[in-house]
């Protein structure tokens, strides 16, 4: 048993070659929710929904996310009638958010709705959101704490950021599907999804962090800091902002307390022997994942290394 | 003040031309709910719309309803969630769904989400729903009740029709704003609507026919069948299954208790001596609107006539 902790276009890529090279059914995804987010009424999970359409195969191969050829009628009217429409909805997509809605409004878990949208596309791995709670990000900037996406989005990502904070992540829990999983894997591997606010609002849920040193589990993680940048994302600014080295060594340092080995690129091999003196094992590699082909053969090294 | 009361597409073109002929301001329409139904939970008012949107110019000039060059991917994906897709929503469509809902989830009335989409789209005429409580017309055929969007969309109409209900309209009231321009109208326009499920259930909320009796204002009808046809929908076969006659007489004795006048298409001119024996004035004339012109045509002969 697989699993993989994740966020948004990072991990689906990474994960979408895992599910190539096992049988899916032995993968289990554990995914951020904390970016979730309504709008006009509609509940809408980013990351969930960007690794569910790239694992069916509909993700958009342009952006990472959203349904490929989509069309953004919708959006358009809800223009005309003088909505903000920062948040790109695209028509397809509205339907999935539609449906995960109606099925949280008549008493359905987020992990019920999940599951029924993944298996009504195919998707063979299983798709686990963190929690049936809702956790909101928060990012404090010069003006003030902001809604995750109304920074990433809205602001483009341009405040310097000076806090994070996970609201509701007292009260919510790891789903029991996913203790299960994580309880069941022999290989857990964090994707190369931002550390900070993709890969954070997992291991801050009560237990989670309990629950990975204690697991007898291969546990990698991927470096999604390559040569001191984000391949997409805040994740660098973030690292900087909150006074964190941006560096593998920076990301590696955060998950030391429970990894086993880390995944570092080609770029940045002279780090090898700083995070080898956190007591981990290292890959260096090509991590770099441009194409179907790139997510498949970084997968399997990781799992050939990881045995 | 001009009031009239409307169902969708028949009512929706002779609106059209009322609002060309007097200035829209003066213009309240009074609309059907009783056809509304929610579909993944969107709460989708079919007659509000078709009158809106014809009257911001949006329609669908082949089909009546819908927006122009509206596109389905939205129900193109909820078909691939394997849900039921005979009702058409069009993606720029499912905006006004979006919001019409989202408007009365955080306690906003009806006529306050009708308000807002329609003052949106530059509408300056005042739509209203009949009533701010849900009416729910029920159809009954061989197969027993059916909802009336089942009857109508999903089964095309073609049941026999052995009774007809609206379910909750004991507990449904007008609207006080709707009360209001009733008690302020000069004129009052049955529109070219089915009398049964249509212009029915807002005759049916109680006081609504006590009122247009003791109005003074001139209160006229045109009718929806000519030469024993409805132009559109089900309207002949329902009067048929209710056991009326299937005329333009048959229309304006449904309504003879409060009208003043009715309006005759010169096809049926052979009825003008039975319809001016309900004590009602007669104005005969070709009522088919196939084009704007036409609706326009319509609506100045008819006020002329009203003085």
């Amino acid at each position: 048993m697989i699993v993989a902790l994740a966020g948004g276009v990072g991990g689906a890529k990474l994960i979408y070659g895992l599910a190539a090279c096992t049988t899916p059914e032995n993968l289990t995804c554990i995914v951020n929710t904390a970016d979730d987010l309504e709008i006009c009424g509609l509940y809408v999970s980013p990351d969930l929904d960007t690794i569910m359409y790239t694992l069916a195969g509909l993700a958009n191969p342009s952006t990472g996310w959203g349904i490929r050829e989509d069309t953004f009628n919708a959006l358009s009217m809800l223009r005309t009638y003088g909505q903000e429409t920062w948040f790109a909805l695209g028509d397809r997509d509205i339907a999935t958010h539609l449906l995960r809605t109606q099925m949280l409004r008549t008493g359905k878990s987020l992990t019920e709705a999940t599951q029924f949208l993944a298996q009504s596309l195919h998707v063979q791995a299983t798709l686990l959101p963190m929690s049936d709670q809702r956790v909101a990000t928060l990012v404090q900037t010069d003006d003030g704490w902001l809604d995750f996406q109304d920074y990433f989005v809205r602001r483009r990502g341009q405040d310097e950021v000076r806090g994070i904070r996970f609201q509701g992540i007292d009260e919510a829990r790891l789903s029991d599907q996913a203790a299960q999983a994580l309880e069941r894997a022999r290989l857990i591997v964090l994707c190369p999804s931002n550390p900070i606010v993709s890969i954070g609002p997992i291991l801050a849920l009560a237990g989670v962090r309990g629950m990975l040193k204690r697991s007898a589990a291969r546990k990698v993680a991927v470096s999604p800091i390559i040569g001191g940048q984000a391949i997409r994302g805040p994740a660098a600014r973030m690292l900087k902002g909150l006074g964190l080295e941006v560096s593998a060594y920076g990301v590696a340092q955060l998950y030391a307390d429970f990894l086993t080995g880390f995944v570092l690129d080609e770029v940045d091999s002279a780090q090898e022997g700083r995070i080898r003196s956190l007591e981990l094992e290292v890959l260096v590699t090509d991590t770099v994942m441009r194409d179907d082909m790139d997510r498949i053969s970084l997968a399997r090294k990781i799992l050939r290394w990881s045995g």
